[in-house]
C-alpha cells in the first residue's frame, strides 16, 4: 500500500509502452500476478504466466506484444521484466535518507565524515576512516581503522570492515558480512604446528557492487582481494585472500571461492559452489549450483564434481543413475561372451580356447 | 550441578515410569552414560548403549522395558528419548526471565511493547515496532521498522530484523540470524549489468519456529518468504526470496533453498543440501545431505547430485567407487569379442567382417 | 609502507640465511614477488616463482639455496616460507595493544577483569564472566554468563560467546562467530511435532586456536564440544554439538561438521566438507573440497561424495566424464555379441540360440 495511483495512461508512458485498454483507469499498485486485486497492476513476464493472468484479480497488465490476455487492460512493453522494475520503483520509492549522527553512535576525532553522511546509533567509525557524502552506516556496524567509503555506500546493521578496507561508490554490504579477514594462511612446521602468516593486504570493492548477509571477503596476503564493479553477491558466500572478482558477477548464495583465484566479467557462480585455489575462469563462464572448480574453465556453462562443460555434465549424470542397468548388463555381456566362446569352441571342435585374464572381475 | 535433589519415587511418577531398585534413593542429577557420577542418573536410549550403561558410574538409568541393566536401579519408559527432555528440564529449569528496557537500549517512541518485554542494552527497536508480551531482545539485535514479534518470542543478540519481518508466537531467533533482506534478484541488460529487482515482500515466520545462528531468510519480491509453524532450522540456512517452507520441517545446517521453492510438511533437509529455484518438495520429503534437489521431489527419501529416490542412489553411489573395473571390463569384452569374431571368421572361411563402428572407443 | 629499514645484513642475520650481494643495501618493506618496488624485499618460496622473481622490480629476494636469480642481491635460506613469516612480522609489527574499558561498553558488576584487558565500546560482559591478563574484546562483543577467556584471546567484533563457554590462551575469533548455541537436537513425536533436547552442556575452546568469521560452534547436549590446542578454522564453519576436533587441525571455509563427531590431530579438511553424525577420523586424515564424509576414514586422504582413498577417487571421478562413451561402448559390444550369434548359429546350421535376457536393457 503505497498510496500512490496512477491511471494507466500515466503507466504506459513511464513505461514507454503502447496501452490497450481504459486510458483513465487507475491503478494503485503492482503485485504479483496471483495476490493483485482489482486496481493492482500485474506484469506477465512471459507465455508461461499467461493463464495465471487470465485467472488473475488484478485491473490490468504489462506484458510483451502479442500475449493474449482476453481484452483485459495492458501495457505492451518490450521487457516485461524491465518494466516490472520501473513499476516498482514507482510505486515503492525509496524513503527519504536521514543524514546525521545519532546519539550513541562513536566517532573517532581522527575520522573524515562528508557532508550528508548518516551514522546510527551504535555504530563505530574508528580513527582515520572517510567516509563519502551520501554514506549510510546503519546500527553497530563497524568501519575500521583507515577504511574508505565512496559516496552513497550503504553499510547495513552489525556488518564489520577490518581496517583499511577500501569501498568505491554506491556499493551496498548487507547485515552482518564482515569483509577484511587477514586471509587464512599458514605454514605447518615439521611437528604439525600451524604457524600464522601475516596478511599486510587489503580488501578493495569497485562501484555498484552489492554483498549480501554473512559474506566473508578475506584481505590479500599483500596486495587486494578485489570485488570489480557492478559485481552482486548473495548470503554466505566466502572469498579468499587474494581472489579476483571481475566485473559484473554474480555470485549466489553459499559459493566457496579460495584464495587466488580470478574470475573473469560476467560470470555466474550458482548456489554452493566451490572453487579451489588459483582456479581461473574467463569471461562469461557460468557454473551450475553446487559444482567443484579446478583449474582453468574457458568461458561457457559448467557443472558437476568436479565441473564438466554443461553439455557433457548433462549426459554423464542423467547416465549415472544408470550404474546399476550398466553393470547389470555388462554382467550378461561376460556371460554372453563365455557362452559364444564355448559354442564357437564346440564347432570348431577343439576345447583349448582359455578364458581371457580378467574374466571373473570384480563387476560380477 | 542444578542443586537440585528427587528421589528415584518422584523421579519415576515424574515420567510417569515404573521403577525397578530404591525408591528412596536421591538423584542429583542427569547426564551421559559415559559422565554420569555415583549421584546421577542417565537415560539408556536403545540397546546399543546397554554395555556403556553396564559400565557407568549412574546411581540409575532410564531405559525402555526389557533392556538388562544387571539390576542396577531403572525406571522403565516407553520412549527413552522422551523421559531424557524431562529430566533435562527437571534438572536444569530455565532461569528466571527478566523484564524492562535495559540502559543503552534504543527503542523509538513509536514503538509499541506490551507487558514483560525485555529488552538488552544495545538492542535497537525502530519506529512502529510492535513486541508482545514476553518478548526477549538480546544485546544489539535490531528490530526494523513496522516489524511485528508476537508473544514470548526470543531474539538473541545480534539479530537483524529487516523492516517489516513478523514473527509469530514463541519464535526463537540464535544470534546473528539475518532476517528480511531483499531478495537476490537482477535483470541483467545487453550490456551485461545487473539492475536490481526492488523487493517490496517480506518474510513471514509462524509459531515455534527456532532459527539457528548465521540464517538469512531473505524477504521475497511480492507477499512474503514464509516459514510455517513448528519447524526447526539450524545453523548458516539460505532460504531465499518467495520460497514457503512448511509445518514441522527439519533444515540442517548449510543447507541451501533457492528462491520460489516450496517445502512440504514435515520434510528433513540434512547438512549442506541445496534446492534450485522453484523446486517443489511434496510433504514427508526426505533428502540426504550435500544432495542438489530440481524439480519435485514426490514425498520419500532421495539422496545425491542430482537427487536419486534413496534406493537407486545408494546402489549408484555404491557402484560409482567401482567404475574403474567396469571400464577394464569393457575393454576386455572388446578385446573378447574382436578375438571370437576373429576365430569365427577362420571358422567360417572368409575374411571378410569388418569391425564396427567405434571399436577403438575412447573407453580403451 | 611500514616505515621500517634494514640492511640486507641485517635481514640476513635475522632469518640466519645467507647473503649473496651488498650487504648494505637498504630494505624499506616485503611485498609480493609482482608488486615488489625498488626499495622492497620478496620471497621466491620455490623454483616455479624464479622467472617471476628475475622479472621483478624487488630490490632483494630471498630463496632457497641453488635457485638461480641472475646475480641479483639474495638471501639464501632453507625454509622461504618461514622466511616470508618473519619478514612479514618484521616489517609489519603489531600496533601496540589499548588496555581499559572504553566508554559504552557495559561490563557486569559480578565480572572479574584481570589487568590489561581492553573492553571495547559496545562489548557486554556478562554475569560472572572471567576475563584474564591481555584479553582484547571487541566493539559489540557479548560475552556470555559465566564465560572464562584465558590469557591474551582476542574477541573480535561482534562475536557472541553463549554463557558458560570455556577458552584458552591466545584464542582468536574473528568477528560475528557465534560459540555456544543449543545444539541442534529434537526429538519428533508421533503427530510430526519436535521438541527440543535442552543441552546443558558447553563449548570448550582450546590454547592457540584460530576460529574464522560467522562460525557457528554450537554447545554439548552434555559435556563439552571441544576444539584442541592451536586448531584454526577458516569462515563460515558449522561445528556441531559433542564434535570433538583434535589439535593441530585445519578446517577450510563453509564446512560442516555434524554432531558427535571425532577429527583426529593434524586433519585437513578442505572447503565445503561435510562430516556425517558420529563420524571418526583418525590422525592425520585429509579430506578433499566438497566430499563427504560417513563412519570412520583411517588417516590418509579422501576425496569424493561419498569419500573414498584419494588414488581410487581420482581414477573414479576421472572416467566419470566418460560414462557417455562407455554407454555407447556397451551398447555396441551387445550388437556385436549378437550378430556374433546370429553367425555362428548360421554357421552350426540351427537357428535355435534364444537371446539372453535383459538384451534390451535400458542401457540402449
Amino acid at each position: 500500500m503505497s498510496g500512490r495511483t496512477f491511471t494507466l495512461a500515466e503507466l504506459a508512458a513511464r513505461l514507454e509502452g503502447e496501452l490497450e485498454g481504459d486510458s483513465q483507469l487507475e491503478v494503485e499498485g503492482v503485485d504479483a500476478i496471483a495476490l493483485a486485486g482489482e486496481h493492482q497492476i500485474a506484469v506477465v513476464l512471459d507465455a508461461a504466466h499467461a493463464a495465471a493472468a487470465r485467472a488473475s484479480a488484478a485491473a490490468a497488465f504489462v506484458a510483451a506484444p502479442g500475449l493474449v490476455l482476453d481484452r483485459r487492460p495492458v501495457v505492451r512493453v518490450a521487457v516485461p521484466r524491465v518494466a516490472l522494475i520501473e513499476l516498482l520503483e514507482l510505486f515503492h520509492p525509496q524513503p527519504p535518507r536521514q543524514a546525521g549522527i545519532e546519539p550513541g553512535a562513536f566517532v573517532d576525532a581522527s575520522a573524515r565524515l562528508d557532508p550528508g553522511v548518516w551514522v546510527a546509533g551504535g555504530a563505530r567509525i574508528e580513527a582515520e576512516v572517510q567516509l563519502s557524502a551520501g554514506v549510510d552506516v546503519h546500527a553497530h556496524a563497524v568501519i575500521g581503522r583507515g577504511s574508505t567509503i565512496g559516496p552513497e555506500c550503504v553499510i547495513h546493521p552489525h556488518v564489520v570492515l577490518y581496517p583499511g578496507t577500501r569501498l568505491g561508490a554506491r556499493v551496498e554490504i548487507h547485515a552482518g558480512t564482515v569483509v577484511g579477514r587477514p586471509g587464512f594462511g599458514y605454514h605447518r612446521d615439521a611437528g604439525g604446528r600451524q604457524r600464522r602468516v601475516p596478511q599486510v593486504g587489503w580488501v578493495e570493492i569497485e562501484d555498484d557492487v552489492e554483498i549480501g548477509t554473512h559474506c566473508a571477503i578475506d584481505r590479500a596476503t599483500f596486495g587486494a582481494t578485489r570485488i570489480r564493479r557492478g559485481t552482486k553477491i548473495d548470503n554466505l558466500v566466502q572469498v579468499g585472500h587474494n581472489s579476483d572478482v571481475g566485473e559484473d558477477c554474480c555470485i549466489v548464495a553459499q559459493v566457496g571461492i579460495s584464495g587466488s583465484v580470478e574470475i573473469g566479467a560476467r560470470s555466474l557462480l550458482s548456489g554452493q559452489v566451490g572453487v579451489a585455489d588459483h582456479a581461473v575462469l574467463d569471461a562469461d563462464t557460468r557454473v551450475g549450483a553446487q559444482s567443484g572448480v579446478v583449474g582453468h574453465l574457458a568461458g561457457g556453462e559448467w557443472i558437476g564434481y568436479p565441473a564438466l562443460p554443461a553439455p557433457r555434465a548433462r549426459r554423464v549424470y542423467g547416465l549415472l543413475a544408470r550404474l546399476p542397468e550398466l553393470f547389470r548388463e555388462v554382467r550378461q555381456l561376460r556371460a554372453e561372451c563365455a557362452e559364444l566362446r564355448t559354442r564357437l569352441a564346440a564347432t570348431v571342435g577343439r576345447g583349448g580356447m582359455e578364458p581371457p585374464p580378467g574374466d571373473r572381475g570384480p563387476v560380477g
